[in-house]
């Protein structure tokens, strides 16, 4: 932390604020600058918070100087962690695409989709049977059925399933069924659901929230990490920006950031990022050549027709068209490390 | 819903998308432009999903033309909702204060604020006994000790207890304690917090989320509406935007598009708004003129030692002096009306 | 300026980063923390760029610590600058109301609008000759033609004129004319226009850029004190965010923060601000309560036929009625200061 | 246009709207709905403005149906533009990378940097002479001694110069060294100088606004068509959000909108999008798979010593690398047409 006092701050103010940061266990630092005292302090064990000292008289603002997250970042864990689902592993280096629908619609849908999936050679199995929706009045997922449809999915391709929970009290229904848990966009900073999925032993997919920075992000995640659970999973979805010709505004050089700040794997998600089925495979394509551990796109036999997500959801063709192309540029990726 | 076709779209095209129209029991009327023809579609009960026709061949683009919410409207309620608190109205036309700290800390801080709240006339208190937090190692919130506090402090100073529930988990022990239950701007779309909201015939508190839009803000509320509880206030509490200024972008606005599109009561929270103290007066007295039902502001007996929210809280001395000029200024608003 | 090492940055890099600052004439202080090692400079006049520090070897980053502006800084000179119009005052503790429809459309347009705002006992007329326009299709202004109309106004009614210039080009034709030149939200950073504006000897309103932070504003306003103008107003007219229901989001707590951060008087424009001509007499009286030193809103005899901005334009008997509340709440004002 | 009437209009209301449409030459069309009627218009050459309809009674809302921008519309003209650079196509579907410094420095730099450009088989150089800053105190570019040196490496090296023209008045000398005009963010919305550049008869490189929206970008765009110079590129350059880990959010779903919804080239500019010298590399690559007609990067002798943007610099070693690596993709990308 950074006392910065103001320009008229009196020697005495300065003094008192050095006094109630000893009194704190901390050590103060004088740094005499051409128009104004700065105070550095020393002797804390993770970040200060600035409330502690912003109302001293005389003291201008203060600026935190370490970063608040521990667990997740590479600084304390420099190698990558790599989360194994039943023997796929996501973060050591390979590419790890995520297809399948928005919702779980009925067994037909949810049957053919897998099936393209698993031909085009990919492992996880993404569909939602429990779905947040903005609107009351909109399709909310078939829920415990949706959830059966998945478990034979399971069985039947031996699909890793990825699907989403929606609060703390299903989670347990939803472990029991998925390989890996998401936590969507609009519970990134559900605390709760946080704290009951950390205590999990099992992986995790936690999605940027609409709205979260970067550091927000790492603090969630560090929720989970903190209550024990390593195997997470982040996941850029897109940001809202003031643009609106796309659904969100995909944030890339997230992906970067993540890979560089943390230790975590990250997923890449320009389904929900962009919103349009067009734009989907060059991002997703751009995605992996800037370094995402994974993809994760939704495909449904009749977009047109879909409950949820028709217009950013792939048609087969294209999507079989795509996994190909990724599985080429992955290629040059790891030739190119 | 108006269907806008491509530029080039054939007559085939066309009616093909009418018949689909047809189809779903709808109405296609056909709008010719000077560069493309538009088809609007009516017969619908409420809004219709942009995804049912969005990839029909030659259609360019759909524009929903009605509302997504019902219930909250102003459209289908003209006369405006009055919230009751145990006899404090709020809704009425008269400005309904709601102040107290962030968080209960102590019995100490508790009663000293309560009684400074008292003293200014004001009969809501606000205060945090569980407390979501970005950092899973800040201050969480007294929790259960907190709820008896305010308890206490209900019973003896006959304030009216505002206070935040966290999750669905522990609604039902809030929701004794509280006289309003808040949902705060993290958990606005936690929808299963708001079903739960929803089935409670007590008055709730809903904080727009931090990048909500008011249309979600209002679709909401209509989870609330919709599951019957009708006792619902709306609180614009600031949004993120680029500015880093200000710990939020206080909208003020909102204050007004709400009154003007929903029948539902409106609070001002200008504490977090802005999360200066020294901001937080000219920003409470201006939603009294703004026309907001209530603005709610956080006191704190030493704000530099508050354990949440202290850069923001007021102390007694200022908490007075705005308290006597929101009361003038709703006077002046009375006289005007 | 604050230099963060990285975690694990040798005794080498550190002394090497101290040795780069001694080198350019200034101080290093070494401040050991917990987990890195921060260097505190001082001895630099104005602020430092990160650029000449953030690439050495073992630099994490780089935290400026002293405010990039100088000249409107309130640090600097504490009495707020009190700006004189033609015997006018805007900033001496008095609500400053600008009136007057977005553009001069034609005589007749021009004169009635005057006529209505010297009837409400304002002085200072707003009207744009020359308009800049999203799409190159648009009414532009009357240009020159514009120009004599608000000379014949200025002269006919004793008011003073604020209006806006467009480029570099035209600055001297539109001082001819102008009490105020404007300097528009989209021209907030065209250095060139402010360094001809900074030239000259009379009032400027410079508006803040839609995506400017208020630091942007405050250095733009910089480089036109820096050359010597310091007649300067600026002006908040909303800030663009994801929120669609209004034009711009109005930043009302920007107006707080000028006043608190710069000597400089602050125009609040309402009728940019949030677009809707409903909303502009709540948001008007919310500046005025505030604490803006003038509002400034947009009036048109027949709103449905403006050729800019009539859907956020009053009426003449709307902004009779408003300018006598804002009158009212000014006096509220001044009594409690 | 669209107009949506409230839910409680009058058939008067409805007539009244209908004529005042048939007297601006237009068709009304009734569409009755639910819950509302609207009334749709035809017979419009282009957009129409909503301001037109918007005050009149019983109108709810006005929803414009055509597209504002007609010349840089891929509706309008299907075939993708390329523009000729001095016999370098950009827009053909090969990749065209532009390096070179953010600012010309001195002789050695830019000859240095020149060479290595150059060396890396690159074919387009940028520099920048007149540099736009936000502060007045910061370096302000090299101005005329600075477009002397582009001169003399345009020939000894025979690369094609981008450099950016700061004002209208500079434009004439800039467009005499330079092969592309490029006008910067800030300059976006100055429509003095797209007119400026719109009379010119060489390439032009517009730059999207930190806080423009693709619709606003090609505006700006129709600006210089409509003035009779079609030698257009569209470039992203990351938008302004709430994020600070990073300078700017690179949208890069811009670029594939773009190509979509415009005829026009588009090149990508990580080094601005994310202003992170490490997180260029894997933006570029990003870009160019996702469909960028190009890729500008910034390149410098010794990023710690540039007197602007050496935080996103890359250095000659690196630059030299993701050259190879662009090539690649931009092969594989060709192979997959």
């Amino acid at each position: 932390m950074l006392i910065l006092m103001h320009k008229d701050a009196t020697r005495r103010q300065i003094e008192a604020v050095c006094s109630h940061v000893k009194q704190s266990g901390l050590s103060p630092h004088e740094i005499p600058g051409s128009i104004r005292m700065a105070i550095g302090i020393t002797g804390n064990q993770g970040a200060l918070s600035p409330e502690q000292f912003a109302h001293l008289d005389g003291v201008a603002e203060c600026v935190p100087v370490s970063k608040p997250y521990k667990l997740v970042s590479r600084e304390v864990k420099p190698e990558s962690t790599v989360v194994d689902i039943r023997g796929v592993k996501v973060g050591d280096g390979s590419l790890s695409v995520i297809a399948g629908p928005c919702s779980v619609e009925s067994r037909d849908q949810v049957f053919r989709t897998a099936e393209a999936v698993v031909n085009s050679g990919v492992q996880l199995f993404r569909g939602g049977a429990f779905k947040p929706r903005t609107s009351p009045y909109s399709f909310q997922g078939l829920k415990q059925e949706g959830l059966r449809l998945l478990e034979e999915v399971r069985r039947q391709f031996d699909l890793r399933i990825v699907t989403e929970v929606k609060d703390a009290a299903t989670l347990d229904e939803v472990a029991e069924v998925a390989d890996v848990v998401q936590i969507g966009a609009r519970n990134m900073q559900n605390f709760t659901l946080l704290e009951n999925a950390g205590r999990l032993r099992m992986p995790v997919l936690l999605k940027r929230g609409m709205s979260a920075t970067l550091k927000e992000l790492f603090m969630a995640a560090e929720y989970l990490l903190s209550l024990g659970n390593f195997q997470v999973i982040l996941c850029e979805r897109g940001i809202r920006t003031f643009e609106t010709m796309t659904r969100n505004t995909f944030d890339l050089s997230a992906v970067v950031l993540i890979k560089r700040h943390t230790h975590l794997p990250v997923i890449a998600d320009p389904s929900h990022g962009v919103g349009i089925d067009w734009a989907v495979p060059p991002m997703a394509r751009a995605a992996v050549v800037a370094g995402a551990d994974g993809v994760m796109v939704e495909v449904h036999p009749e977009p047109a027709k879909a409950l949820s997500d028709g217009q950013q959801s792939l048609t087969f063709d294209t999507y079989a068209k795509l996994a190909t192309e990724l599985n080429e540029l992955a290629a040059w990726r790891t030739a190119h490390r």
